[in-house]
């Protein structure tokens, strides 16, 4: 999939010649191909914002609907999945631009302090409301699978004394498959934006990347549902994940005091409606989700700082704390309430890895060699993982993409799974005294009386108390060749699950495959050592969990905090911090990790850390979109209608130039406006006659612009009739008159820089003179990518 | 202290009509009042970055060498301790401009690897070295002390049977004075720097300020000797926030692989000898301290990111957890062994709280509003105490500035913390069993023979263990006029010792205060509810220790995650956010934080997280310096001789412009360039002749700046002929190209998250046609302030 066609356009002449033109008549600057072909490898670049190339040269005064027709259809039912493409499709970035200056100037001192008080009050609901939501999902888990097993177990009980035990494996697997399917169906049909773990679509949010429906209350109902499903189903999932997820759209509806989904508006948190301060509770939210998770607050606000921070603000960390407490803490008394034992607060997270003693588990320097090499299989493992999910996820792009499909294929997996875990409960021989024992629903089988089959504990429960069953049984619960076979056929279904069309997180399964081959690990060691006292497999399996984790997630602090926090205890950091530096530079090695390999996926134009190392020759000259259209500080309103009425030049930002009847003089910027603020100024009527011009434009209050956020109608539904369309508009009021610029020779680390550090989603191109040659966006810095063989670019397709 | 007179001048000419002007001659623009008086109130502006006003108008041909004479010292004894003012005697920001693009562009995929490799090993060593300090404080204290309680408790044994106890009290108080005095000697006399904490000053240098010497060799080897013997002086002090000092010194001597102190140059890391790698490298020398001080790692990392992060980068923020991890595995490792149970992993910092046992200790859901009360009460006392430091330093600044003086004070603080605990102890009667209990040096006094003073353990003990004690001790171990007495000496002990010029920290001291009341308070709370099994004084001292801390330093999330991590265990994460947020709410409702106020009783230019909230009105045209001595992009070498030789203005940077004859030409802004490159680029002698134009200039090498790092040499030491003054040189290629620039609407807010987002040091201003019209430095920015009655203005003073 490399030759994916490059075409590109150049117009020779000078932005600024072109001036009078534009303001008359939109350029549209165009270069379709048509659409894409089947198979998806060659998009094409129906760009207006297009770069300096060289190889064709299309008529600036070509008309728009002669291409319209050329133009793809906006939605195909096909993901793009070349890897060296860019959508388009998303609407790129979180606004920044301030809506002029107007607002910021009125507020006063006493008016800010109730916008702060309001969002630690903000906080607070967000923090309780994803607890409550994680204990929702919990109880009702817990509940349904405990039904299910009982089910379950009973019938194979019965069944094994009688022969049989094929009714026990069918009725086993059509109870998962069922309800797997009812949690398919309502993902891929009404929500799938609510499918898989949405820790990706976060990071993308986080970034700056608006993926559609993401944070709407409908997602927020089916992911819930959808969650509980498929761990209820024997999916090889986890709860975990989602949460981040759902504390995410939790966040989002309460900032905005309102839910679009439910036409409610509760007239509250107004100075709220705006994206930076929306970004900041999702950040809020997120790290809510994290916390009641894992029980893992500061792991919670590591996170959203990981994955969305562009710039470190104390007392918005302090309040992303503050929720992520909130949200721990009200987990921990409701489900300490509900487990009877109330003001115990002894289960901070949905998942707990349990208590380790680190008087009995101490590990010593000897070990840390070891601990590294797990470090090296985890990220071995990990790579593998990811491998094979993404020639799935190509598969599953090609084949699999109808929502039936979908559906069938998630009710196959379900049935494989409880085929698959039935089988090897059968095979095994593996049998343990049942006293002393934790195990939920003990299989007997053909084991003796009082005693239960070691495999069932591992796949005849929720992965979660696998795991911690694997951190603690004490040594010898569980025979080397379970083990072994219980990490191979889980690894395949772990992996054969991630990306299916369901909610469902994949730090349990992963968690859970390194416990097992960690647990295996020690027991060999303690084999091969003649039993040290040292060789605690629990220890070894709470080391193989963080290689493995690490080796396919590779998040850095945030998860080496969010596993202590989780084993409550500081002493394994340091081991567990090698375990996961080691595992992610193995892994790094061979591919990415799994979010950014589906972001990837998905053609997300997703700003990484840093620029490309390698990117220091490129100027910002080289890398703008141009020409750029330009709006007149007093324009034409037809002019206005129709540049944003052009399809096929979706811009969200315009700048401003000096309005000089005199082109010859220089035109330097003075603005720049965004699209959303063009609409509600064309629906509120905001201009005058040209004959009158100095008469004052009517005046727009702040609350207009709020009040259309953040779905702001269409250019399509505003009707603007011929007189009006003769009318002028005065922009200097509305725009924002001093947006962020850069010279043209800037180079690619320092524009990039910019936009990371002020999270900005345009970023005007000036000369010497101050005058607008170009245009930099988030996707021309996308587009940028070290490879194998140095810098790539990668092409921009519209879907 | 109000009436700071505040004296500027405007030239009202357009500076680019001064252009030819200020490129053949420096054009100082001067407005001296001769020196400060004596009470310092009257500081005045010597900057010839001087800002539109409307008081005077100086003309702009007077000779500099006139007004030289009026110039005040450079370096009066005397710090200006008008809180008004900002000084401008630190060298202000560090640099972020880097030095053209001639560097970055040569790097390729290779180097950057082996450059990211260096990195990691460094901080690795860091780590290490900080972890090693640590345990040489801690090893040289703990036997130090330990040797002196010894002679003391024999003395006292002695003098309790047969009388005479006054010739104890004089033992102790000359042993605690003499060793005060040498710990105060090195401090006054050799590095003043090195008093106190550290902490403020790390603060500013991570903030962009750099306060001389304080990252030097010799400091470390000051301040790692002064707090070993503040502590064995029995001073009410601690040795953690000294640790963070010496972690700072240790990266920054490490990372530039020479030391100018020793004037070795290992030629080792030479790629990072710039101001940006060494402020990364600095942030994780203060985590590894924090790491090491409190067995903390994230709370280290959080430590530094609080203070000192302008833009979160994963892989810095990795690799300082990093450092983190490895001093606290160090200081574990070493400690463990000297303590003789190797392995055993149970010392990971400095202080250590103790096991906190969550079952013992839970807490209920009833006592959160007790917590919080506590933290109202902490954040009353912590504002007593800084508003009471805050006059004590007012008064040292004005009285006790002669290093003499300071030593004699420092001495009498010694000499009277050991009377004062002598004389509590000889008048308490709080006798307590000596078995079960787990006093060091227990002294019997006038008790029966099998007890001992309870005071003792408070007064007679370094201060680390008292902490410990008062959380641990059973209830009962202390009685409630014991534990008032104390706190109430203690609280004004170490109110008066901060300040001293003596190496010393004051987190130790402020929870040790807080936890005696807080152990006084849950005795007595205890005692009102019928002594309740829920109120085990243990858990009021630890609640009380944070509300104490939280009320003096006003730490938020990195204070929280310390705590936590201090006392192992997460359970108590929530209860301590709660009461250090609410003891900062209260505090900050009265006075600033202590650190805050010293840096702000130093007048350093210091940049807060935001700009004030009502500053939006202002614009970049009205903050910003002006005129601004321009270079022309050819200059003639004597025309910049003479700006950078001209004394009176002091700047760092300067905008390039268009060197175009014609003057009438718009002159647009061409590049910046950094005062330590000229001289750099004189030095080397990289000029050409008049008439050799076209010839090219003398090349050179990166490596010629980085070795001039960072201690470039005066101007004074260049010697240019006259020859040579009447040579060009050709900036174009050294220069950057693209310095940053915000256009003259700019509001304030905007141009401070500019500055803050991208730690900048210089904001070039331009207007519309891209012509420098001024130049926003961080003094221009800190001198806005949020007072009682709204935005207040600074006044800036040289000293």
């Amino acid at each position: 999939m490399a030759n994916v066609a490059k075409k590109v356009s150049w117009s020779g002449r000078d932005p600024r010649d072109d001036e009078d033109e534009r303001a008359g008549e939109t350029t549209p600057l165009l270069n379709g191909t048509g659409p894409g072909s089947a198979g998806g490898a060659r998009q094409f670049t129906p760009s207006s914002f297009l770069r300096p190339g060289q190889l064709s040269n299309v008529d600036l005064n070509e008309d728009i609907r002669e291409l319209e027709t050329e133009l793809p259809r906006p939605y195909p039912n096909e993901i793009p999945h070349n890897e060296k493409l860019l959508s388009l499709k998303y609407e790129v970035s979180l606004d920044t631009n301030s809506i002029s200056s107007l607002k910021e100037r009125r507020i006063n001192h006493a008016a800010f302090r109730t916008v702060e008080i309001k969002r630690w009050v903000i906080c607070a609901m967000i923090g309780i409301l994803t607890g409550l939501v994680a204990c929702f999902i919990d109880i009702v888990v817990e509940n349904l699978a405990g039904l299910k097993y009982r089910v379950v177990k009973d019938n194979i009980d019965k069944f094994t004394e009688k022969g049989g035990l094929s009714f026990s494996l069918l009725l086993w697997a059509t109870l998962n498959a069922s309800v797997v399917m009812v949690g398919s169906v309502i993902v891929a049909f009404i929500e799938p934006v609510a499918a898989g773990s949405g820790i990706p679509q976060i990071k993308c949010y986080l970034n700056g990347v608006k993926i559609p429906h993401v944070v709407r209350l409908k997602t927020l109902v089916i992911k819930v549902c959808g969650v509980i499903l498929s761990v209820v189903g024997g999916l090889a999932v986890g709860k975990e994940g989602p949460m981040i997820h759902s504390g995410a759209v939790i966040a989002a509806g309460i900032s905005q005091g309102r839910s679009t989904s439910l036409k409610r508006d509760f007239k509250i948190f107004e100075y709220f409606r705006r994206d930076t301060e929306k970004r900041d509770f999702v950040s809020a939210g997120a790290a809510a989700g994290v916390s009641a998770a894992f029980g893992a607050p500061v792991g919670g606000v590591l996170f959203s700082l990981e994955e969305g921070a562009s710039f470190w603000n104390q007392f918005l960390t302090w309040r992303i704390f503050f929720a992520s407490m909130i949200s721990t803490f009200t987990l921990n008394s409701v489900l300490s309430v509900y487990h009877g034992n109330a003001w115990d607060l002894s289960s901070p997270g949905l998942i707990n890895f349990g208590r380790f003693d680190s008087e009995k588990m101490g590990y010593t320097i000897q070990e840390i060699p070891i601990f590294i090499f797990m470090g090296v299989v985890g990220g071995i493992l990990g790579a593998l993982f990811n491998a094979l999910n993404y020639w799935l996820t190509m598969f599953r792009i090609r084949y699999i993409h109808r929502p039936c499909l979908q559906v069938i294929e998630a009710m196959l997996v379900a049935a494989v799974t409880a085929a698959v875990g039935f089988v090897m409960i059968y095979c095994s021989r593996d049998c343990q005294p049942i006293q002393g024992s934790s195990v939920a629903y003990p299989l007997q089988l053909f084991c003796a009386d009082g005693e239960y089959n070691s495999m069932a504990t591992a796949f005849f429960n929720t992965p979660e108390k696998s795991v911690v069953n694997l951190f603690h049984d004490p040594p010898g619960s569980y025979n080397p060749m379970t083990l072994g076979m219980f990490t191979l056929m889980y690894f395949f279904l772990a992996c054969w699950t991630y990306g299916l069309t369901v909610s469902a997180g994949v730090f349990i399964p992963s968690l859970l495959i390194g416990a097992a081959w960690g647990r295996l690990f020690g027991i060999s060691l303690s084999y091969l050592s003649k039993g040290s006292i040292w060789a605690d497999p629990g220890k070894y399996a709470l080391m193989g969990a963080a290689a493995q984790l690490g080796g396919i997630v590779r998040m850095t602090l945030s998860l080496t905090v969010i596993m202590m926090e989780a084993t409550g205890n500081v002493t394994y950091g340091f081991p567990i911090m090698l375990v996961l530096m080691t595992a992610k530079i193995v892994g790094d090695y061979f591919v990415e990790g799994l979010y950014d390999m589906h972001i990837q996926l998905q053609s997300v134009p997703f700003l990484h850390w840093e620029a490309p190392v390698t990117s220091h020759s490129l100027t910002a000259r080289e890398v703008m979109s141009t020409p750029v259209t330009c709006l007149r500080r007093i324009e034409r309103v037809g002019t206005v209608v129709d540049i944003l009425s052009d399809t096929s030049s979706n811009h969200n930002g315009f700048p401003v130039v000096e309005s000089n009847p005199n082109t010859t003089q220089v035109a330097g910027l003075r603005g720049l406006i965004l699209r959303s603020q063009l609409i509600v100024l064309l629906k509120h009527k905001v201009f005058v006659e040209r004959a009158n011009l100095n008469l004052v434009q009517r005046r727009l209050k702040l609350k207009d612009f709020r009040d259309a956020y953040p779905r702001f109608p269409p250019i399509q539904s505003i009707h603007v009739s011929q007189d009006e369309r003769e009318c002028m508009i005065d922009l200097s009021e509305f725009m924002n008159p001093s947006p962020y610029t850069v010279p043209q020779e800037a180079s690619l680390p320092r524009v990039f820089k910019l936009f990371r550090a002020l999270g900005l989603r345009h970023l005007v191109v000036v000369n010497n003179h101050n005058e607008v040659v170009g245009m930099v966006t988030r996707k021309d810095l996308a587009r940028y990518r070290l490879g194998k063989e140095g810098l790539e670019e990668l092409s921009l397709a519209q879907t």
